[in-house]
């Protein structure tokens, strides 16, 4: 079971930027195809005030800033040149939805995927949307932000996939900005299916594959989280993914390549649950021999050995 | 509108040191001098019982350890070679002043910059001076400690310039030893020019620049302080520097390179404001292709493309 | 006094993995033995539910996870072609001992560390012993696991000699899942003194080695603790050792590797105090020319230039 889909963390959120320009990016996409990735998801195509392309929608509605490059227009292309799906990763405010108004959140992606759909449809890249609101719980509005975000994106783009990839409350739980790795209690299983079987319920028809992360469980309770999850997702006609992470989620420092054996007890998990794909949080900073952290180039020799994977740096 | 200045983080106090020798910082004074940096400033000589030169005053005072080597004559020798302008940082014993003895502060510093006008002034590069205690507020005796020291400064050096590199008490003024990154409140500008009023005219006559660090405000208020750094300056008979930060204050790992989006705007609002001139903290770990975050490699990179910079690494 | 064994942290518990295979641990070991180390010390041979080898007894008693490599056995190997010696590191479960079961901890390790002889003890590399339970204090039972474990090894392995490095319970003493660094008080030199006699006294003859970590306590403050902890060794009749941390404990990074001028002026204090041998953790994150940190990089030439160690890289 090899990892074949990744997220791209463009804006980024809590992971420092690479600073990688189009040389860099055009070889990070031809080693990721080498290495059996088909599927690239950007995370999200703004945060807060930045963004990853020159929006009218999002300069208009919350004065984001002028990025220098159009990310999307570039990570599209390069999709295309290494036959890889693309997924548009929608906007986040980190704000509104937080603040009990998920309508607010609906109001600017909606003219947001529009106008993404306008300027980007005509890539044949363009293979799917990522809906980029992460919850652990049914709070902030999200059955409405993701029903109504999934169907829109889906009436637009003549019912391209839409993905979500959400967390498990579990003991790693824990904010990226506080020095604590785990809390005492974590989410039981029973209360998980109930809380996700209402959510899914919610959705249900709107999204189209449900990839949860798995880091924040430990590892010995991994197996039935995930066995749990594909059952979920089947109950409600999802396809099952896996987001694996490949950081540590157990290091002072937030956040560094995940431990190899780590990485493989959670890839044999995942296919033991009957896991459908593994996409990964994320290729380019956490498992790439280009990343900027040489405890990555490490797990990908690890990684390449394990599953006999020959792909050229 | 390109970064023409520097610090030299040593003694380091929170950015973990890269452990060069000469040879190493041979090649980055090369290199700084291709990219545009005609200035360098040795942050300062010393911090608690670490000191950057065989001080007498230090040893004598502070009981500071013995160095190593001598990074003085090494940065000034550099300097020289390379035709760039050092400027000497003074001692912050991390304690004194912040515990209501500005007055021992000055004590150690007074002697301390005799001692290394006589040992060092004859280099030609010894072009200025720089007091290393850093503020946002009139608080500690700053106004005693900046005028005191900057007019001693000046009238043993045959009246060199003397920088400060104050900061924005902002939403972002949270130590680098707590893992939160911000916190509600910031100073609003009224505040900020009330407070900085009263401390220009405190030191007028005795301080030559002032280069505000740019990173404890939001990106999007960056441009109404850098407007208002640049009217107090003025109103005070001060050059007005901008301290464009190379290090990402916004993730949880404190700290990493920039994002390039977010130092391209910085440095578009330095123009757009009327700043003369742009220093970095620091060039070195941030945005130098020998740093050892490859993060930085990239910023390089990006930063040169666009400023049609071209420097041989 | 130059370093001469380090400690290899696997099963690693705060700092995150290198990923390295057999290719990267043989450049390894070869490099390490030119640098001038001849003992090798692997700190645990498991940690919660991780482990280094494929333990019955560790998987009956624990659940632990299934290893994809057999570390134990590559680094006896690595140890033997480089003529090395190596200690196996006790197993930690992080939790028994610290919730008042030393017992259970003990009934763990007894049949493992039988295993790990009955399959492990032919290799000729196999020198000693590390009893992975580190403490500053008379708490959770140490002095019964130290003495009972050190004895039940000694027994075992015909007298091979046992090792273990405590701490000072200093002002640095903080958790690395805290994001401050020091706290207000440290253990005095007499507390310090009264705490260790008695332990010391418990596991008489029991244990040979003692190598205290050096990175608790401030560094003006660390040559009078090196000279009592080499007295309390002297008394008790250990060997004394001192653990000389290669990581930057003052830095907001946990943990990065540590500037030059510190880890001279520690391994000066270690010879002054008249410790017999030099113990660092560790060598391959923080002082290797191959460390996935380039700090270490610079920070292995500095060392290498000052002791005049020749190591081809």
């Amino acid at each position: 079971m090899i990892i074949s889909a990744t997220f791209l963390d463009e804006i980024t959120h809590d992971i420092p930027s690479q600073n990688w320009g189009r040389t860099e990016w055009s070889r990070e996409f031809k080693l990721m195809r080498a290495a059996g990735i088909d599927t690239v998801v950007q995370i999200r195509v703004g945060h807060r005030r930045w963004m990853s392309f020159d929006s009218k929608v999002l300069k208009k509605e919350q004065n984001c800033h002028q990025p220098p490059v159009d990310l999307v227009a570039m990570f599209l292309e390069l999709a295309g040149e290494n036959n890889m799906a693309y997924y548009f990763g929608t906007y986040d405010s980190g704000q509104h939805w937080h603040e009990g108004r998920a309508d607010r959140e609906i109001a600017i992606n909606k003219p947001l995927v529009e106008e993404v759909w306008e300027h980007y449809g005509k890539y044949p890249a363009f293979k799917g949307w990522y809906l980029s609101h992460e919850v652990s719980r049914n709070v902030n509005g999200i059955v409405d932000i993701l029903a109504t975000m999934g169907g829109h994106c889906k009436k637009i783009s003549n019912n391209l996939p839409v993905l979500i990839s959400p967390y498990i409350a579990g003991k790693k739980e824990v904010s990226a900005f506080e020095s604590q790795i785990s809390r005492e209690e974590g989410v039981s299983l029973n209360e998980h299916e109930a809380e996700w079987d209402k959510i899914l319920s919610g959705i249900k028809g709107q999204v189209d594959q449900i990839a949860f992360q798995d880091g924040h469980v430990d590892f010995h309770e991994l197996p039935a989280f995930l066995e749990l999850n594909r059952r979920l997702a089947e109950r409600h006609g999802l396809q099952s993914w896996s987001n694996t992470e490949t950081f540590d989620r157990d290091m002072p420092i937030k956040f560094l390549p995940i431990a190899w054996p780590k990485l493989l007890l959670k890839l044999q998990a995942a296919r033991a649950a009957g896991i459908e794909k593994v996409i990964t949080f994320e290729f380019p900073h956490f498992l790439s021999p280009h990343s900027c952290y040489p405890q990555a180039h490490g797990l990908f020799e690890r990684y390449c050995e394990h599953f006999g994977i020959r792909a050229q740096v």
